[in-house]
């Protein structure tokens, strides 16, 4: 695929906006004109109207403000990193998490169904992946979103009750989120791979690394993942598909405690070299925390804003605050972006993954800005990086104040996805995502840029009129 | 100072040329309409004049483009962390290397007199700082510039021939350069401070550090120091005055090593919390990748290339490729940026330091564009970081191969100065640095700008016109 289709394509209605005031500012500081452009796409259809009519009030308002004051308040913590089982709410052993909205194993898409065989192998509850597949389609097990336990997880994002998770703790609101440690990229079970390299990396995290991180964790006091994540951005990471910064500040942070921990000389040096090998060990952290910090937000009556972003690779579920739990979904659209050397878009599969948990919370697409050399990964130009994070600004409600973009003059990223907004400017938010293979086992294949589908934007505006109308 | 007059004292005379033509261009792709000024300032005097004419030859041309490949085919790796007396050429119990042109004790300023003190005690020569002052100033001490040692050395640049020292080869070229190992920010030698504290620490940098290190490096096989700048460079580091992700590169690069080596488990917390704690612990590795790449583009008959620019903090100098071992002097400037609270511009000393060996080499204020972070350093805005790399494409041969800067759509840093371009276009090399307390023994009170005296290029100039015209 050409990078001008993916420019075409990913484009989007909305060229200009207040953050690319804020860059063009800086351009004229710099001495050269820049000219704005007034436009506003038109606002949705007649049905979205009357529902954006009857929202537009000042309970709905204040509302979704009250929203975005917990989601910029939160101040998430890596506390510990523990066995699901010891501190996921409800977790079980015949369960298994996974990521996006509820879905059966009939409906599953391959890459999910390869991660389900894996894990099931992996958690001792099938001899091998046959086996898996059987058990998994036999109905006795039971398939949750990480999202009903307070959890994420990227791509197919499986959970077991004896996986280790990284526990994040928002000092603010004083509620904790979950995610499984990062496996590394390419033949990882996030992606479908099931093979035994996957499942031996997966024994020696849950036996090694799991109790080795926590450890450190708890030595250090604790990590200030909000602050870490700030830096990164500043250090040309959006924490979703570009974490490197975010990674080696991870393990800067915790090298003195890992020393200084019980873990064995030779097992210390694996674990350096797993953790400095991995670009995207901080992915899962960043995400707990962005949970962590969204699950605050989250149950706020007439709030329009959106608390879930999250895709199990056959439908795109969001959420928002004033409906809680309920979600709103459609399918799930093929990522565009760059493929690995002997795959192509015919072998990807749609969008996959809870990740998008971070442009949910203001980073990943959404502070793109702050990460142009991204583009070398999903494709695009650095110009575009830059158009991306301008544009989100027109669907959120406000800068973050701890990641900020210093090329935007150190403007806060776009933060706080508003459904009103969302439909009124017929602008979804954008998402940056790994691609996955579409059949079982075989793993990532490459990384591109997807839009939320706006029917999700237009059932939840929907929804929250008639909730606003019966409590009217 | 407000940053306003920083920006007036910085901004130059030539405001836009090739960079920001690509720049431009990335604007334009995102949509933003940008004229380019076509402007171009007087050539020099009338002296500066005739030189140049007479340097506008093939021969000149050709021999300049030759320091050029040299410098941008340099591959630069960290072979090892030695004491100075075991590898540095030339090396002796009686000499101390300082920083920038060759000076005496009589006309040294305060920070490089309180480096030279702290150094002559830290050696063992001197009982106290009291009796150290005595004996540097009685002659039986000799002064000799760090890069007449193939060494480099940041701020006062102080070596002595215990001192452990980062060895860097160029591996195109077989050649080694040495620089000392940063002992961190604050009240440190290389800023003239000289108490207990810094003394203290010196000896641990000797004793354990050193030693760790260099087992850590040989173990390593060597780290590529070009690919992991390279790196940095795309994630916000201009390598000069910000080194934040060099520096945690370099951490995870070698922790598997530091953690398989010898050291105790105490000594290796203490280790990573010292690298961890200092984001220039990169500095001086860059320092001496830089040195060994221009070492290698020297001596080359005729080239109009600056292969050295270095101040000791009275006197700025530089060499050119063409003129081997002639150093061209003006008196340093003051200057200008950001000071810590309780200091101000009245106490700081003038520029000092061989760190402008990253100018020389395309990286520093010449990478700004890629770390507009660093203006929370050195005072200014994101727009002016972006000038100051563009201007320098102005002054230099070609772009680097290794720095590439993701906000100019990936282009290479200006790299190469010429000193014919220097002196045509009026236009004087940026260099972003640290300030020094005027007095010895007090140490760093802030970050700013300063601009290469134009004299030493006009000078150096002149000079290669007579060796042009004796070749003739």
């Amino acid at each position: 695929m050409e990078q001008a289709d993916v420019a075409k394509m990913m484009a989007g209605p909305a060229v200009v906006n207040i953050g690319l005031e804020l860059f063009a500012e800086t351009l004229q500081r710099a001495g050269r004109p820049v000219e704005m452009v007034a436009w506003r796409p038109p606002p949705g259809g007649a049905a979205s109207g009357s529902a954006l009519d009857a929202l537009e009030t000042p309970e709905v308002d204040q509302a979704t403000s009250e929203s975005l004051a917990r989601l910029l308040g939160a101040e998430p913590w890596l506390v510990d990193v523990r066995p699901a089982r010891d501190v996921v709410p409800n977790m079980a052993p015949d369960l298994l998490l996974h990521a996006g909205p509820p879905i059966g194993w009939e409906r599953m898409c391959g890459p999910m169904r390869g991660a389900v065989s894996g894990a099931l192998v992996s958690e001792g509850l099938a001899p091998d992946l046959s086996a898996a597949e059987h058990l998994a389609a036999s109905g006795t097990i039971r398939f949750q979103p990480c999202h009903h336990h307070n959890a994420v997880g990227p791509m197919a994002g499986l959970l077991t009750a004896s996986m280790p998770v990284l526990v994040v703790e928002n000092r603010t609101a004083g509620n904790q989120a979950y995610s499984s440690l990062n496996e590394g990229l390419g033949k990882v079970l996030r992606y479908g791979a099931n093979g035994p390299d996957v499942l031996e990396r997966l024994a020696w995290m849950r036996d090694v690394l799991g109790p080795a991180l926590g450890e450190a964790v708890r030595r250090a006091g604790g990590v200030d993942v909000g602050a870490l994540a700030g830096q990164a951005v500043q250090m040309g990471d959006e924490c979703h598909n570009r974490n490197r910064a975010a990674s080696v500040l991870l393990l800067k942070t915790l090298a003195p405690h890992l020393a200084g921990g019980g873990l064995g000389r030779a097992e210390l040096c694996r674990l350096f070299e797993f953790i400095g090998g991995n670009e995207h060990f901080f992915l899962n952290v960043g995400m707990a925390a962005c949970k962590a910090a969204l699950d605050s937000a989250d149950d706020v009556p007439l709030s329009a804003m959106v608390t879930t972003m999250a895709r199990n690779g056959t439908d795109f579920g969001i959420r928002v605050s004033g409906l809680a739990g309920r979600w709103f979904s459609a399918p799930a659209e093929l990522p565009r972006g760059l493929y690995f050397p002997g795959f192509s878009e015919s072998d990807g599969n749609p969008d996959i993954g809870d990740s998008a948990i971070t442009e949910t919370a203001g980073l990943g697409a959404f502070a793109m800005a702050a990460a142009p050399a991204i583009v070398q990964f999903i494709g695009g130009t650095p110009a575009q990086a830059l158009a991306y994070t301008s544009e989100m600004y027109e669907i959120t409600l406000g800068q973050s104040e701890a990641y900020r973009v210093p090329i935007l003059d150190f403007a806060g990223t776009p933060t706080g996805i508003d459904i009103r907004k969302v439909v009124r400017a017929g602008l979804s938010p954008i998402i940056n995502t790994g691609i996955a293979h579409r059949e079982p086992g075989i793993g990532q294949i490459g990384a591109g840029l997807v839009r939320a589908p706006m029917a999700c934007f237009e059932r939840a505006l929907t929804a929250l009129a008639e909730a606003a109308a019966g409590d009217g």
